[in-house]
């Protein structure tokens, strides 16, 4: 079989004309044991949460997955239909092909995302396993290590990992070619119980697979040698195959016919597990704020105390957070829903990678941390939108310049831009307690990937408990029929606004407020509408002026009236909250020197 | 003298209000040994390419480093004013003082820029060794275990490690509490000889480092096994005292009794090694594009023709890519200099955290990847910026949908967003050879973080070879003085805009093309100019239309004018580059659309 899915990667990319057949050809042998001898799943069902899941973290691999689940008879699609605009069959993997369960395509990813099935699995008590297929050049992306940890720090021994060292990266040799020995000095230094395999011996690599699946309390690495090419003299352990396919016509011809033998077909029966997998309760997600007009609450910390609410409301929710939970204050979920809090220790790309993976699994996984960190997990967000979760909440605590005296590393400037530019998702910026609890229930009722940003600072509660908050909605909360200029803002710089609007009524100068605390989508009728009434907007906002609140009302309006954007522009230091405000041009007395430039 | 400077770090933190006392104590023997009795330096002399240098990596440890600073005699400062704005003794280090090479307090960052230094001072012959101080907790980060295979791989015997495991993290134990061997395992198995000591045991961290500097070959990294808070009995391995200082007054006055004598004195004498460093040579920035107008090549293509020439006009100028060289065409460079060429394999973070470690030993560092994969490295591009490097420039390559049928995965969307968002930026995106050529010199004498936006498909020359391209500047390439529209664009779009300008030209309606190169800083002059003169702009990227230039240019003409934003808000798939740009509304055809609606 794997002779025979060497074939269809050759065929599928050529006919393509691009493509990696021969980073699948080195893993032909692992997958062909995986799909027809290994796994137990049902052809018929891919959503199979009581069957085994496999992650192609080797995402540029996709031929060899392709060709595997049409051979196993999951999937009906022209093989040769590869990486064309019309086909499911994508030049990596997505979730176009429902047993796809995260994108994947940047390397270093696949085995996060494995460790949060893994997590999810364990703690509901099913018994399906899950495989992620690894190659050696991404095994120095240090994400690798952080899910290797995670997972033996939660004995994931549902878990399976295989390296397939095929010595070739890209554009050269990898750090350690064949030395298979550091690989698995590695994995079992992170604690893995391991195994070494030549990856071309289908004897030895399902032996492997029968001992991973005795060991308990620690998950299993394969550490598998195999050869670039392997089965075609001309492209095996060859430089210079990487990400090329071999011509149509006399070269494939060639290739194949040094393939032999690939007749054979193995039809997979459903292979299940006894136990049915536990029904999912449908979520009801509800949380009622209660405050008081005027309460100083930091909406960091209604952002936790709403989820302690949603962790009574719903199993499905879980919580995991990066050793922010006391600052973020995710560590309310986790008193009264410790088994369903996951510790991510300093470790953002995992934390994010395994949320969704917790995702596929059928939960509402909100992962938080100080949103400047999120930074470190961008590339993890941007293909958790690839992977198309039902779900999946991240929160970014302390933003901007507000949060003070810690200095710019611990300030988020850039994390609206970062969450806006991401593909469909939804970014929310409450201003106090109330739209904050409301935010967060929406949040977990919004499909897809969603941002909440919460502030530092104790900030006052400005809207009665029973205030809707709809996602691309907005707050006018101050207007008159002769309002000089709108003022747009969310988080703590609202409040500046307030302020900045009751300084100028003082002098007849009528502004108009608006909470901006859907950034995403937007409220762009109101913000229109606002243009054309008052003469102009002042956007300001704790955040770098690119990419921001500012700049998302400014293609909003689109040139329907004037838009002055104040934000910060030059580097903070540490500080006291007012006086970087201040400094940075976003306080009240800021706001109302723009203003008076405008009138 | 490390009471002396537990005593500093808990007064300076109790005057400011917070800070991170504990974090200080359970280092202050590791550092008092290195600043008092291990480094070679020169306390007058902060640039000193010829002496030791350290880095912070647990940046919040900041008062201790301030403390030895003083002690030593390399700062005036009054420690009391830590954290205040007008005091350069920040929160976290930053290069306010100039003894910090690289702004630290996002953890896992400092290994990274202390190798870069190491590879740099390793290459050159400088003797001057590297230290860098970690936190048990941050050793989770993936990056860590990116910078020990790095250091390991090349062999920097001049870089020293040292981890204070002090047992607890910010909001509870760490991963691995005490058992030091885990850390120690782990190092081994990343290559570095180890040594496991007492951290509070002077005697024990000197020896370690006389042990380290006789190693050959490889990093040595020291475990210590330290306690937090140490030295006062009602912080030592406290819970609940991260992040928390002491009351001034009566708590303070228990807690500096229980630390005994902290009279000491001991002044630091310049040491140094024999050998002077090299001097730095004037870089001569210079490099000649050499095309005919009409010619076919991408701007990737031409980014290493420009490199290689770069590095035959100035030997300050590195190379660093991430096992994309072939597809970056900094294969180029290393082809002419491959002795300055740093192969940094498929590990982002590190590659960007070494490229600015590199930077602070003189060197002119360009690091290169496909442009999605820098939202890998976010954090620590973040972090470069306040680090205020003199260079660093970043190449991203395969920009947007135009890539093809690679998919999603591999297509950079975001990367003007994030790149735009972070502070001081200068971001640049040809469109023709030409204009790469000459952007990559101006990327090379520009100060500060660079980046550059680079495409896949081939594209027609432009430009003559002399045609200059000033930061900040534009190119109108099409004008006319009845412009009904302008349109806005840069890389394959712009090419895009000019055949939309011929199409609508067939029907009278002339359109003004702007080429938007430098997105950052931008030429707000001649967009204003173009907003008035023509009835709107309509700007068109192959990038997502949050963030990137259609809002850039939306926030320039601050509305002044109509802006129609052309971008893409899908998720993409794989396809042929063509039927993807008209998929998402960024071809021709689409720009054709958009103007016909305005006009």
């Amino acid at each position: 079989m794997a002779q025979k899915l060497r074939r269809h990667s050759l065929e599928s990319t050529a006919q393509a004309g691009s493509g990696h057949p021969t980073s699948c050809m080195s893993a032909a042998d692992i997958v062909s044991v995986l799909f027809f001898d290994e796994m137990r799943y049902d052809p018929a069902d891919p959503g199979g949460r009581g069957a085994d899941v496999f992650v192609l973290s080797k995402g540029h691999a996709a031929p060899l997955l392709w060709a595997a689940l049409k051979e196993a008879g999951c999937i009906d699609h022209d093989l040769l239909t590869l990486r064309e605009i019309t086909s499911p069959l994508e030049g990596h993997p997505t979730p176009l092909v429902p047993w796809v369960r995260v994108a994947t395509g940047s390397l270093g990813q696949g085995l996060c995302a494995a460790a949060g099935m893994a997590w999810a699995r364990q703690r509901d008590g099913e018994p399906g396993r899950v495989y992620a297929l690894l190659g050696d050049g991404e095994a120095a992306e240090g994400s690798v290590w952080e899910a290797a940890q995670f997972a033996s720090f939660y004995r994931l021994d549902n878990l399976c990992a295989i390296v397939d060292v095929n010595r070739l990266g890209q554009s050269g040799p990898t750090m350690y070619e064949h030395h298979v020995g550091v690989y698995e000095e590695r994995l079992s230094a992170f604690g893995w119980q391991t195994a070494v395999v030549d990856g071309h011996d289908v004897g030895q690599i399902r032996d492997a697979f029968a001992r991973a699946r005795e060991v308990e309390g620690r998950p299993f690495a394969i550490v598998a040698r195999t050869f670039k090419g392997r089965g075609v003299s001309f492209l095996e352990d060859k430089d210079g195959w990487h990400g090329k396919p071999v011509k149509k016509g006399e070269e494939l011809a060639r290739a194949i016919a040094e393939l032999g033998d690939t007749g054979v077909s193995l039809p997979v029966k459903a292979r299940r597990y006894d136990k049915a997998p536990k029904p999912l309760s449908e979520p009801a997600l509800h949380a009622t704020p209660d405050y008081t007009l005027g309460q100083e609450v930091a909406t960091r910390e209604a952002y936790g105390t709403a989820l302690a609410k949603l962790a009574a409301a719903s199993p499905r929710v879980v919580a995991l957070d990066g050793d922010t939970k006391n600052s973020t204050f995710s560590d309310r979920f986790k008193a009264v829903a410790p088994d369903r809090f996951v510790e991510s220790y300093i470790a953002e790309q995992n934390m994010v990678g395994a949320a969704l993976g917790m995702s596929t699994e059928g939960k509402i996984p909100f992962a938080s941390t100080f949103a400047c960190f999120l930074t470190r997990a961008y590339d993890f967000l941007r293909m958790a939108v690839y992977s198309r979760p039902k779900h999946l909440v991240v929160c970014g605590s302390h933003a901007g310049v507000s949060i003070g005296e810690d200095g710019a590393s611990q300030m988020a400037l850039e994390d609206l831009a970062m969450m806006r530019a991401l593909l469909g998702t939804t970014v929310l910026y409450p201003s106090d307690a109330v739209s904050a609890e409301r935010l967060v229930v929406a949040a977990a009722q919004t499909p897809g990937i969603v941002y909440i940003r919460t502030s530092r600072p104790k900030t006052p509660v400005l809207y009665a408990n029973d205030e809707p908050f709809p996602v691309g909605g907005s707050k006018t909360l101050r207007a008159t029929a002769n309002d000089a200029v709108t003022v747009v803002a969310a988080g703590v710089t609202l409040h500046e606004a307030l302020a900045a609007h009751d300084l100028l009524k003082k002098d007849g100068i009528a502004l108009r407020v608006i909470d901006l605390y859907s950034v995403k989508p937007i409220d762009a009728a109101t913000l229109v509408r606002a243009a054309s009434e008052t003469g102009a907007i002042v956007t300001v906002e704790d955040h770098s002026v690119c990419g921001g609140l500012g700049e998302a009302v400014a293609a909003a309006v689109a040139g329907r009236g004037r838009v002055e954007i104040l934000g910060v522009r030059d580097i903070p230091r540490s500080g006291k909250p007012a006086e970087l405000l201040e400094a940075h041009g976003i306080s009240a007395a800021a706001i109302v020197r723009a203003v008076r430039k405008l009138v």
